[in-house]
């Protein structure tokens, strides 16, 4: 038995109540046995962080990332979703090996770690998958991760990713075979097809039976750029989301990030089968790909969570952004109460752990969830005074302000130090692994 | 003579030619001597920061603050322009006594200046303003400050805030004869009518005379919500910015902020006057006000600075969060390349300085201009690599990641210590003040 106790801070629990609450959050190998109050350890094996001066609450979720891309930040700026793949990021995935995927998952989790973010959902590249798992294990932080599925016979597609049908599949099952439940349940896997532009239908298709099958996520991107979708309406004369329904891909284990230029009938398909949209602010905005209609859709009953999309379309993986961008950007379009900070901060935890299938286990500081805490000082002068926990966390604070993180009960972060990976070697074999990666190309 | 010198960073001196240039940046007595290579102090009386692995840049420019506002931070979420104002901020303001606004000021000015921004232009409340001035004389920033402007007969201004024309402009007047030009002509005044809602025309007209008869600057508000225009075209039967043409408060030496609603004669009036557009992208979204069309209007030749606006509106005073979201807001209406990193750093730096009235002064590391100098540490993971300081800064840095500040050559922020102003005791002031003013409210 081991015990971690987050000691007197304010907790906000993001719980069904939405409780804000004093004292300390406990963790019992993994598991949060008390929220609240003054913990007496158990036992003799128990760590103590101290909380005081900060928030704690739940880690936060970003459901859409791709931890593969952190080598080519600042690579690829100025450039709209295609361009973008056609002329940056597809041929740097095709020059990756697995060294260099190391050094870019590392460094990817390092900045999710120390920023607070304790749970990814992370489309990998084509190939060397294993190495993006070894990171994630080494790291310590919770990931669903899939290989990109790459079958279709497009020419844009560099041949460092190209793939057939049969052995996209095969690798996919492979990998979903080895490290879906590893790590006693911290790493997981999700089947994920690019996007419909990249993939075979025969391919759609068999990852919704194989999913459904397997009881795991689907992964994959939809309507985030105009041209995409009309080659999408080219190829099948629908839209992409019924698309992806004909084929038997949405449901509530698969989550689409983007979903940004959507007609009624798309709505209504994301609304009743429970398909979790994945919403990327940021990159939405980098790309000049739009703005999510996220208010809206929760209106209408469909799951949202969120995330920072890649280091090239972003440029950070920085949790409290996405969450920031979440509320203040649909104020215009929808009014000042749109989007307030209960709301968001609800979206980027509950949301988050939904969309990963961990909605019971994840995203609230509640007794027998799962122990992914973070605490945020909340001392900084950019956040005081501090009377509103819940704005200071949405409208105020950091990824910097992060003081501590513990995954499944385990401490990551202490005051700001990463404790499983050495952030100055790999941030140094980062820019080794670019320097050799884009010289390549 | 005494000399300060940036040592060994990599420079991006945002100067005519744009040179981004490894080496010191050494000031002399307030002034530039060196941009560049490795200097050799001229006496003994030299003092030296390590810039080794960050980029030394110009400060940021915030050329639209209310650091009186700060007391207020998450006090007035959810909410558009007219309510905000109405319910909570006008009431606040006319709460404030000189303590409590020093309290405000001067945690404002801890954030800014850990932040890296080296000068504000800064509306103020109806009174105390001494207390500003006197906060940013002790801080080290450079700072125009005016007292805010407010004579109209509106029945929304609280008592604390109404004033008659003469008063207001009695007030403005020993102000500038107090201040303007103090501290070594770091401090400065602006006259500051709050917006033409706000004021008579007798006195916006007043302003525009003794605004040139002075030579100093005028800074306002307009065309930010709606509600606003429909209230002034009821008024004057014109739109607000050929009102205040009209009214003479147009020109070189006028900074307006927001500036999101505007016809094609007012984007004329901005571009033909010289008037300087203050760019607030987080308060125009958390007010829900809208976009500027920032690009747009860069392009008809209207000069753009950029501004935090105030903590309730924000709720940060952090530049770098205002670089980044002015780089990012406006591609998905205009396009990928619209504000690319180098355009956006400029507005930031010299539009800012130009809006100050200092543009031959501040906003470039260049020989000559006075000495407002940054060092950003971009040796975290969250910009490794940096293969592109300019997209590292624009697209990825973060307010934590000042290292060094100094203001006219004085340095103010060392190793992310702010030596000016004692921050723990800044805080807990702001705590006691902000809970005291909105207890009689």
């Amino acid at each position: 038995m081991s015990e971690l106790i987050f000691r007197g801070g304010t907790i906000v629990t993001v719980d069904d109540g939405r409780r804000v609450v004093a004292g300390d959050v406990a963790v019992r190998d993994g598991v949060i046995v008390a929220v609240g109050g003054t913990y007496t350890p158990a036992g003799h094996d128990y760590q103590i962080v101290d909380a005081s001066g900060c928030v704690v609450m739940p880690g936060l979720v970003q459901a859409h990332v791709h931890t593969c891309q952190t080598l080519a930040r600042g690579k690829a700026d100025d450039r709209e979703l295609l361009d973008w793949l056609h002329q940056v990021v597809w041929p740097y995935e095709g020059a990756l090996d697995a060294a260099a995927l190391t050094a870019a998952a590392e460094l990817a989790m390092a900045e999710l770690l120390l920023g607070g973010t304790t749970a990814i959902l992370d489309m990998a590249t084509v190939h060397h998958t294993e190495a993006v798992f070894a990171a994630a294990e080494r790291s310590g932080i919770r990931a669903t991760i899939g290989k990109a599925m790459m079958d279709a016979p497009d020419p844009a597609i560099p041949p460092g990713l190209r793939e057939s049908t049969a052995a996209s599949l095969a690798e996919s099952d492979a990998l979903a075979d080895r490290w879906h439940g590893a790590a006693d349940g911290r790493l997981r896997y999700a089947y994920a097809p690019r996007f419909v532009l990249s993939c075979t239908d025969e391919l759609l298709a068999e990852v919704g039976r194989r999913a459904a099958a397997r009881g795991v996520g689907i992964h994959t991107h939809a309507s985030e750029n105009k041209g995409e979708i009309a080659a999408v309406a080219a190829r099948f004369g629908k839209r992409n989301l019924a698309a992806l329904a004909d084929l038997g891909v949405l449901g509530p284990r698969t989550g689409i990030a983007h979903c940004i230029h959507l007609d009624e009938h798309e709505i209504e398909l994301l609304a009743t089968t429970g398909t979790h949209v994945l919403h990327c602010p940021s990159s939405n905005l980098k790309l000049a790909s739009g703005v999510a209609a996220i208010p809206e859709l929760i209106d209408r009953g469909v799951a949202v969570a969120i995330g920072a999309d890649g280091a090239p379309c972003n440029n950070n993986l920085d949790g409290f952004l996405e969450l920031r961008l979440t509320a203040l950007l649909h104020k215009p379009r929808v009014g000042p109460k749109a989007m307030p900070a209960a709301q968001a901060l609800a979206v980027a935890t509950r949301g988050g752990a939904a969309a990963l299938g961990l909605g019971d286990q994840l995203g609230a500081l509640e007794v027998g969830r799962r122990g992914d805490v973070i605490a945020v000082d909340v001392t900084g002068p950019h956040l005081a005074p501090v009377t509103n926990p819940l704005s200071a966390l949405v409208y105020a604070a950091r990824a910097s302000d992060v003081r501590h993180v513990a995954v499944d009960g385990r401490l990551v972060v202490r005051d700001r130090e990463l404790l499983t990976l050495d952030v100055a070697a790999v941030t140094r074999a980062a820019a080794t692994h670019a320097h050799r990666v884009f010289a390549q190309l």
